[in-house]
C-alpha cells in the first residue's frame, strides 16, 4: 500500500469527523497514540506492538489530511534525494552533529 | 512510495546509525520531531509543514526498524478491514464514544 493510498483510506473512514474535530483536538488523540506506543516500546507486549505503530500512523494521516499536507509529498521532498544533510544513503553525517 | 519501500529507504539511510542508538534515544529524537511538528501546525509557515511532517514519519518508520516492527503489515492488521471498531469505511461508530 502506497502511503498516499493509506491517507486517502485513512480520509474515507474519518474524515467527516476529522473536519469537525479540527487541529488542535486532533493533536491531543495523535499524542495520546504517541503515549501508548511509548508505554507498549517499554513493556515486553510484542503482540500489541505493531497495533501502537498502527495507531500512531494513522493520526498521523488524520493530522496530514486536516492541515492537506500529502504525506507521500513530503517524504519525497525532504528524504527522495538520501538524507537530507549529506545527500547519501548511507547517511555519512558526522555522529556527533547528527543522529 | 509503498510504506514498506519508505522504511526500508529508512533503514539504509540510518540502520547503522538507528542500532547503535537504541530505543530510549531514538524515541526523545521523535519526540523532538513531534514538537517541531506541532509548532509547525500552530504557526503559519506552510512551506515547512510537510517537512516537519515527513520528519516525524522518518523517525517513526526508524523507531519501527529497531522494534523490528513491518508498518505496512500493522497498518494492515489494524485499519484493513474498515474502521477497526465499527468495521465500516467510513466509520459508524458514535462520535461521543469514539474520534
Amino acid at each position: 500500500m502506497t502511503l498516499r493510498e493509506f491517507q486517502e483510506q485513512i480520509r474515507l473512514m474519518y474524515g467527516a469527523k476529522d473536519a469537525r474535530r479540527g487541529i488542535e483536538g486532533t493533536f491531543m488523540w495523535f499524542m495520546e497514540e504517541v503515549g501508548e506506543l511509548s508505554a507498549s516500546l517499554r513493556g515486553q507486549d510484542r503482540e500489541n506492538l505493531p497495533l501502537e505503530f498502527a495507531d500512531v500512523l494513522a493520526w498521523l494521516a488524520t493530522l496530514a489530511n486536516i492541515a492537506n499536507v500529502d504525506l507521500e509529498d513530503a517524504i519525497a521532498r525532504k528524504y527522495g534525494g538520501g538524507c537530507p544533510y549529506c545527500y547519501r544513503t548511507p547517511c555519512n553525517c558526522d555522529s556527533a552533529a547528527k543522529p
